[in-house]
């Protein structure tokens, strides 16, 4: 089963795709969709939907699992990354039906054991999980790798994470 | 020209289209996109975008005014209505770069003279601009002609609403 795991941000937006082979993690590849301040709303969305569009196609995940916003700084932050998360949303459902969403505190919980763990803690996790060499750069990066593994670590139980 | 208002909201999403010949106002079509509580997010997303889809395909309008959102009752609300008004973003810029946006109180003064004016006297001055028998329902969809109707009235300055 391959994954594609997003942490949705509007400046920044990380990805992951993870590849589970029985109990066996392998990691495909990581990194963030970049969009810059100054540029028109509609084209830092419209990257963001490119960007997980070739995500899709090139990768061909099975299922996305999408890290799930509780919190903002406030009310137009939240506005601000509620449109990136619409975006990544809509450009992985023309891909697959198959999205699913994780809290921050699942997350850490599954990677960790740990649901208070902090930053480190998880990023420690994420390296020594998919055998790197580094710990992943940037956060946004090592947070969607971080909700594609907590993916793969749901099996059987990951009907219950289905978007709603 | 012609314009397309949107109201940007996650359960209702207001539309009203406008033509403008000189300094006459012409109704073409108002309404709303509707999405329903417990169906999947990615499904009602999708439904917003292929709503302003058709509507942009349908009418082909010059230029697109959206009302732009500054408050919402709560972060988790923010974050809902952020989603759809990225996805109608999204949704238009696939159509035209030509997006601009209002905000609650330019759009009560562009209507009815007044920044302060009641959803009332905006939906009355809405059915009288338009020349319409009775006032436009639901009160998306009279907020979505209300922005569209702002843009008309911006004339020359409407360089400086384009989307930021």
């Amino acid at each position: 089963m391959i994954v594609l795991g997003i942490d949705p941000g509007y400046a920044l937006m990380g990805y992951g795709v993870v590849e589970q082979t029985g109990n066996r993690l392998h990691l495909i590849t990581y990194g963030c969709i970049e969009t810059y301040a100054g540029t028109p709303m509609q084209h830092r969305l419209r990257t963001l939907q490119l960007g997980i569009r070739d995500l899709v196609n090139i990768y061909h995940p099975d299922d996305v699992a999408i890290e799930e916003l509780f919190f903002a700084r406030n009310v137009t932050t939240a506005l601000m990354v509620g449109a990136a998360r619409g975006t990544a949303i809509i450009a992985a459902a023309e891909y697959t039906d198959n999205l699913y969403e994780y809290t921050p505190m699942q997350i850490k919980q599954a990677v960790t054991g740990n649901g208070k763990a902090d930053k480190h803690d998880i990023q420690a996790m994420v390296k020594m999980l998919l055998n790197m060499q580094e710990i992943p750069k940037p956060d946004d990066a090592a947070d969607a790798l971080a909700c594609a593994i907590t993916h793969c670590q749901a099996g059987r139980q990951k009907e219950q994470f289905r978007m709603k």
